[in-house]
């Protein structure tokens, strides 16, 4: 999907959050600053969001001279989501709805997301959680479960660091010997990568691959070959987070996007509140056109 | 006071709410935050957020071929403020201290503020006054009111259109032959002009000046010479919204800031949350610096 206007100050807010994640010296986070949003003015609008995550934080890895300035970030969101399992796990097996239930976890999971917030704590994900449990899940759940029942493949397309271990009790209930789970190709934000679908034991339990790019979402022209033919063989395509969304929304194919709806773009895009629990096909839309215009 | 970092992409934002605002035309919003954009990242930070909107402003009113393209919209807001009138100001006549409730209606109508919020309804201003009716006016309205009681001459500092009709409900509790009324010296956003304080019958009860400048604030070198020569007379001067304090609050004087916290950046500089209901003076702290980093 083509960046909103919207999307203009949200980019240069997130290039200051970022800066300010990595270093505390204002004139670093200043002179990042100024480059981003001197670059923002002139760039296409025509290229979705993710393409300025690419290149915002491309910028920003070289000003501090880092790889992947936000791994201890990563490491904790991780850690953090982790402790939660060995109570999370036991909902998911005694709910009356096993599937359901985790994918709900799933999408709880998708508020570790520090392009909307600098920082998840776990008393945070714990709300997260219960308003996903409480929630209604909108969209097509149920053409989702009957899509997953029927895959014999399935292509998992992960998020966030901290995210990715919610995730797994997903492909738990998937069953994890049909689905390969898809990460990043190189550090981005807090975007998973291999780390950390290790991290959080994804690789002991399902194939990880990851997909050639550091983008934060999954433009497939910038992706991997093996990755894209990956993508166009699996029978079934489950995307998580909001840049997977704003990347792959305009695709066609057996997807089915899992998020959380973080900004008012993308409310307006699927017609339905900010917070809302999203399941939904490519070109969904939750609500009428004509009712779009009340979001 | 110098610009944050954090006014970055809000500068930006309000550029993208002020083109829509004046346009339906999606390229006139496109080129105008583009360029409004591109400026903002070269531009120097130790000028206080007025000096910015006073730059976006005017580059937007070129753009927009229009001296003052807000013009409808404060007439509405006048409007819709002056409606109110007949049954605020018994509340006030009928208040155990009509004073203090003329100061809560008149940071009441610091709500109608474009730079904030595009559209501010009849509703939204209820809500506003309901909540500066119940909540405490922080920081020094005793202080406030005892050199109100003392002063023989008041410079009034007004801010907004619309709230500018609840002002003269202070105006009125105030006295208004020792009160001088100023207002911007040229269309600025929805800022009261001369033209709106004659909406409001402003200029029937008391001496309306106006500041020789079109800053969304009161930038002392840029205003006429003798706006600055009344600032300097004066015994007392009333200083209304965010833009005033932004831009006054690193002078000396006897000045009274009457407020509504909007920003973060200005919570943080008073001490209190966004919301807060304010009374202060010059460099005046609501909370001790130690507190301030939790807000």
């Amino acid at each position: 999907m083509r960046s909103s206007l919207d999307c203009v100050p949200c980019f240069v807010r997130q290039a200051l959050d970022a800066s300010r994640a990595i270093s505390d010296d204002p004139a670093f986070q200043e002179r990042t600053v100024r480059e981003i949003t001197g670059w923002i003015a002139g760039v296409d609008l025509d290229l979705a969001p993710p393409s300025f995550g690419q290149h915002i934080h491309r910028r920003l890895r070289e000003v501090a001279a880092s790889a992947d300035p936000f791994r201890a970030a990563k490491e904790q969101q991780n850690s953090m989501a982790l402790q939660l399992l060995p109570e999370l796990r036991p909902l998911v097996a005694q709910s009356a709805h096993p599937l359901s239930t985790a994918v709900r976890l799933a999408i709880a999971g998708n508020a570790i997301d520090m392009g909307v917030t600098d920082r998840v704590t776990s008393s945070g994900l714990r709300q997260a959680i219960e308003q996903a449990m409480e929630q209604p899940l909108c969209g097509d759940p149920d053409g989702f479960y009957e899509a997953a029942e029927a895959a014999r493949s399935i292509l998992y397309l992960a998020d966030n660091a901290g995210e990715i271990a919610l995730d797994r009790l997903l492909v738990e209930q998937l069953g994890p010997h049909r689905v390969t789970v898809a990460v990043r190709g190189a550090p981005v934000l807090n975007d998973a990568t291999v780390f950390d679908a290790q991290a959080v034991g994804l690789d002991d339990i399902a194939e990880v691959v990851d997909n050639g790019s550091d983008a934060p979402g999954t433009i497939l022209p910038d992706c991997s070959e093996e990755f894209r033919r990956r993508f166009a063989e699996a029978d079934l395509i489950i995307s998580k987070g909001q840049g997977n969304y704003e990347s792959l929304n305009d695709e066609t194919g057996n997807i089915f996007f899992l998020f959380k709806v973080k900004c008012r773009v993308i409310a307006q895009r699927v017609g339905m509140p900010v917070g809302t629990h999203v399941v939904t096909r490519p070109q969904g839309h939750i609500c009428a056109p004509e009712d779009r215009e009340e979001i």
